[in-house]
């Protein structure tokens, strides 16, 4: 399979592609990294990216990010960041997709387990996940009928983030890199749609 | 109990302001009907509205707007619309209104079944459905903190609802007017915070 990976350099993105490498061509592509530069927060920048491109069988992401604070202090520009980046991002990445992607390709972005185990300061996270897992699950009807399956990975906490960013997670159990890769590969090589993969 | 109803006077705000009104006292806010007007896609107007309400014992919203219609022409303004209206409208009404909420107070949002049981033509509803779940189960923590409540109600097709656009949801059972009432009371007068109270 032709696959476009954004984000594909990433903390999960790495292991990701050193998997999928073995059995798939892959193109990355990344803000600063990969084989391809664009911005996912600009619409035009994504179409752009799918212009070079031209038509792949699989569009995976795991990229975008979003802020990290105390909700008293939140206004909305803290969570413009996360919906132009994380959520925005990945759903303009499916909208423009969709146009290049072959007949019984498929979609496959990322969310994550604050949707439904949150922790403090993680309010923008879980809003912004939970929209992802939400435009999948609203999009993969239609998309199937244009032959195109669509599905979201959830990781928990991974393994490879522990170091920085688990003492926001007090309590949670580190995830394997290897489920994570699976998740991905359960995507793209399975046949399920509009499945919010859980690996936590 | 002092409450701020913004929406209180459409097709779900009018049944539940009807029956809160036997027991509390309602401040209807709403973009052109009410006790007061303002612009819930607008950040300044929420702070002035507050400013002219001050201190309330709960924060009601059942209001916001999204567009429907087919994926393969969608772009990110279709998106938009609706991230200005139903969900950062609702997330801007909970972050300011968290600074006016007294004590053992709540506030209470509004989502839809379409989060997890998608339509045709409803890939934005279901994806800002779910952003505002996700905010309350991400928000609950730190507002607990506060000594503040936060729930969603997430109604099915209801009732009142089946003329106008029964014919977008095919199958579904219309909900009961009364049902979704006690939904909000749930969320009100009971003691709960965090739920994503599903009324289908």
């Amino acid at each position: 399979m032709k696959i476009l990976f954004v984000g594909g350099t990433g903390t999960i993105g790495r292991r990701v592609s050193e998997k999928l490498k073995e059995k798939h061509e892959l193109i990355l592509a990344g803000s600063k990294s990969g084989d391809l530069q664009f911005d996912m927060t600009d619409y035009r920048s994504i179409e752009e990216l799918f212009g070079k491109v031209g038509k792949v069988d699989a569009l995976m992401v795991a990229a975008g990010g979003a802020y990290m604070g105390p909700l008293q202090q939140m206004t909305e520009e803290h969570f413009y960041q996360g919906i132009r980046s994380k959520m925005m991002g990945q759903i303009n990445l499916a909208l423009v997709g969709q146009h290049y992607i072959n007949p019984s390709g498929s979609i496959t972005l990322t969310s994550g387990i604050l949707s439904e185990d949150p922790i403090a300061y993680g309010a923008v996270l879980s809003t912004i996940n939970s929209a992802v897992n939400g435009f999948v699950v609203g999009a993969a009807g239609e998309l199937m009928q244009q032959g195109i399956r669509i599905n979201v990975v959830s990781p928990g906490l991974v393994e490879d983030s522990v170091e920085a960013i688990g003492s926001y997670f007090p309590g949670h159990n580190p995830v394997e890199m290897d489920r994570v890769v699976n998740g991905y590969i359960k995507s793209i090589e399975g046949i399920r749609t509009g499945e919010i993969i859980k690996v936590f």
